[in-house]
């Protein structure tokens, strides 16, 4: 049942739209879900792509445009009329379609809305381009179905049957006042088994959980989550109900947040995948390695201040890639599950409690550590006993001081208000090596004396 | 309308459970949404937690003991006896009872098991108790509605609203044969837009989005991503409808996985929490520590082999640490791009092509950064110019070396079915550790000849 995309289909494809074989065509694709035309889309050449959306039926290929990653959809667009992107349009969601436009230049946008048919259609389009695309009005579609607490069960289920119409899902039924209040909610199944001559206001439960337009984002998913809701109602400043943000909106979401996080982690500042362009990928990690190499330029000068040891105690320089490697990578763990705590909000207890307990760990960590340094460099490596007891001191003292600026630099940055997703990846790797290497020396040159 | 965890209501809960004033206590608590609760329990002492879950009625607890932490809800249910558990699973949906028995001790399993009075509930959990946690089967539910083809419209509606009563959420209602072959779906609108005489193999749908039991959770999460399902039947190696999986789980299930990758990227291999015992963190962590640290008693052998450099050129070991971390960065970058790729399936076109790619990207970034290397390690360090060149061609060759590292031992650990989450972290940055101390070397050494 599973689609398989081969390529045997793309050639037949791309054999039939050189034939201009419309007909063909048509049947090869009729039964192909959206999601799937999207990854056929993917594959052709860009003239061929925009052939297939000309050709196939605006309520099929509008979706199909939504699944496509941006960099290809916007090439076929370029491609379009304003009025064959209208089209496009009136077949979406309102979220959808506003997210479309929002990625069209701005004279780009005004052709494209003038043509749109559907006045009404238009009008809720431009109403969700006012929103930030990470708050809830942003991601809302107006799209849903809402019955007044005055109408009757009977009376309810015409109206109902005329909204869900234009409803992909119909969830929840909110219950609104006249003047478009929320009031409450209605569950089908409260629908299915209630008596058909009572009267909404009689049936509705009313707690319901909702957002504001305002609501960010991350908010909005995590009271989702928490709650396990399938869709949330947005209200205006007056409480009035203006749309609903769906479960699946929110599933793309938590991914991208959740890829933006690993990227930054991994010291790359801007959304990119695989297939982007080489200019785009330099921009998402160069500032990152420049960032990196301004912190190797201390590390030369401050190892260059230890430069004396080199002619009594040169084996010491030996161990320094393992000492900075070490502290990067207790920093790196350490930030990591704080900042995951910072964002599930499970961090619990006071400053000093999370200060003795990640002493404790690193010295934990940090001695079992050290005597494998001190016994593997004096006898695996051969070095005299004096470097062993040296790099092994110095690897307890990096270890905790390299958790403690993993664990705190992030709780201080998300105190201050500043993204602490900031603090990961090439950040703490650096000035962990720094430290690691002026502790090391540090000790070093107390315990040989240089 | 939010839910505000405050320290005053911990505090006049922790007094009314003193006073055993279960008046009070069930007063404040009735409204509170078992999602809130849980939050409750888990600033409690266990002793409190447990007196407020024998307090309340089970329909309520049993979901606010799903709602806790793994840690927080073993040590509660520690504190209950078999019948007292039996009775919360009675009031769970069947995935989540079965997911709360495989916490608990065989024996105690059987015990509880054993108490459970609803003999066809007890059926239900034993059944999905033998699947893989991972997989479709261990993460359905036995709850769904479904209707068999043969049913007319009227029929299927009161057959429906007997089945609803267990169902927390409907979704889509699936069509079966005599046989309990899966044939399709209704959708509740078309159901509610129906005729009521028609039959039900008259208006269904027979197309069907479905996994089997052993279908693999990630690819249950990629489809019903794909195809923005909300809930996808399961079916047995008969074709049998045998349980469905529901969207709720899939999020939570999509932002485990995206935990624990993140953790694997920073080198911890057990998914934990800050609040984990000290145990648990150093089970997580040391391992790839000692990974590490392994890996650090080559680099210190590989630099011990040119030793003979440092009476002339001493001044090229205070580099090694600056370039060792800019490896490891590039390393880390183009492994994250290529995890993601991987995940998302995203990852196309030849090998050659990406060689091509990367060594092209690398090259670009490998040069600025080289020429501000040689630049600052010239004029704002003061090193000799001689210097300066070597780092500089040295560090184009390392961020090369290192890039295709990172994003070729992925693809190929993929390609052999190794997880290639494994290839992150600590052990892309210690290969490029030693690789680029390695390279530093020995175009160093051609440079400089020592």
């Amino acid at each position: 049942m599973q689609f398989q995309l081969s390529d045997e289909l793309i050639e037949k494809i791309e054999y039939l739209i050189e034939q201009k074989n419309d007909e063909e065509l048509l049947l090869h694709l009729e039964d192909i879900h959206h999601a799937d035309i999207a990854e056929i889309l993917t594959e052709l050449e860009l003239d061929e792509a925009t052939y297939i959306i000309k050709l196939l039926d605006s309520d099929k290929t509008s979706e199909a445009l939504m699944e496509l990653e941006e960099g290809v959809r916007e090439r076929i667009l370029d491609n379009l009329s304003p009025k064959e992107i209208a089209e496009e349009l009136e077949n979406m969601d309102t979220d959808d379609a506003a997210d479309i436009i929002a990625e069209l230049s701005e004279e780009r946008q005004q052709e494209v809305i003038s043509q749109i048919i559907d006045e009404e259609h238009a009008d809720n389009i431009v109403e969700l381009l006012r929103y930030d695309e990470n708050s809830a009005g942003g991601l809302m579609a107006k799209e849903l179905v809402k019955v007044n607490e005055n109408w009757s069960v009977t009376n309810c289920m015409s109206e109902m049957r005329a909204q869900a119409e234009n409803v992909t899902r119909v969830h929840s039924i909110y219950v609104v006042d006249d003047r478009n209040k929320l009031k409450g909610r209605l569950s089908l199944k409260d629908l299915l088994t209630a008596r058909s001559n009572a009267h909404i206001r009689d049936v509705y439960i009313p707690q319901v959980d909702y957002v504001n337009v305002h609501t960010p984002g991350d908010e909005v998913a995590r009271v989702m989550q928490k709650y396990d809701l399938e869709a949330i109602p947005v209200v205006d400043e007056m409480g009035r109900l203006v749309g609903r943000v769906t479960i699946d909106d929110i599933v793309d979401f938590i991914r991208e947040e959740a890829e933006k996080d690993y990227q930054m982690a991994a010291g790359i500042s801007e959304g990119v995948e695989a297939d982007d362009s080489i200019m785009k990928h330099t921009r998402a990690r160069l500032p990152w390695l420049v960032l990196a190499l301004l912190g190797g330029f201390i590390s030369v000068t401050v190892l260059g201040t230890f430069e004396d040891a080199m002619e009594k105690y040169g084996a010491l320089f030996f161990f320094v890639p393992l000492i900075a490697a070490m502290a990067g990578n207790v920093g790196v763990q350490s930030s990591a599950i704080v900042l995951q705590g910072l964002a599930n909000n499970t961090l619990r207890g006071s400053l000093m409690k999370r200060l003795i307990k990640e002493v404790g760990l690193s010295l934990l960590n940090g001695v079992v550590l050290a005597i494998m340094l001190a016994l593997g460099g004096t006898f695996l490596l051969g070095f005299d006993y004096i470097y062993g007891v040296t790099v092994g001191i110095s690897l307890v003292s990096v270890i905790v001081i390299a958790s403690l600026i993993g664990t705190f630099v992030p709780i201080i940055l998300d105190r201050q208000g500043i993204d602490p997703a900031m603090a990961t990846g090439p950040f703490i790797t650096t000035s962990n090596d720094i430290f690691g290497i002026l502790i090391y020396f540090s000790i070093a040159k107390a315990i040989l004396g240089f």
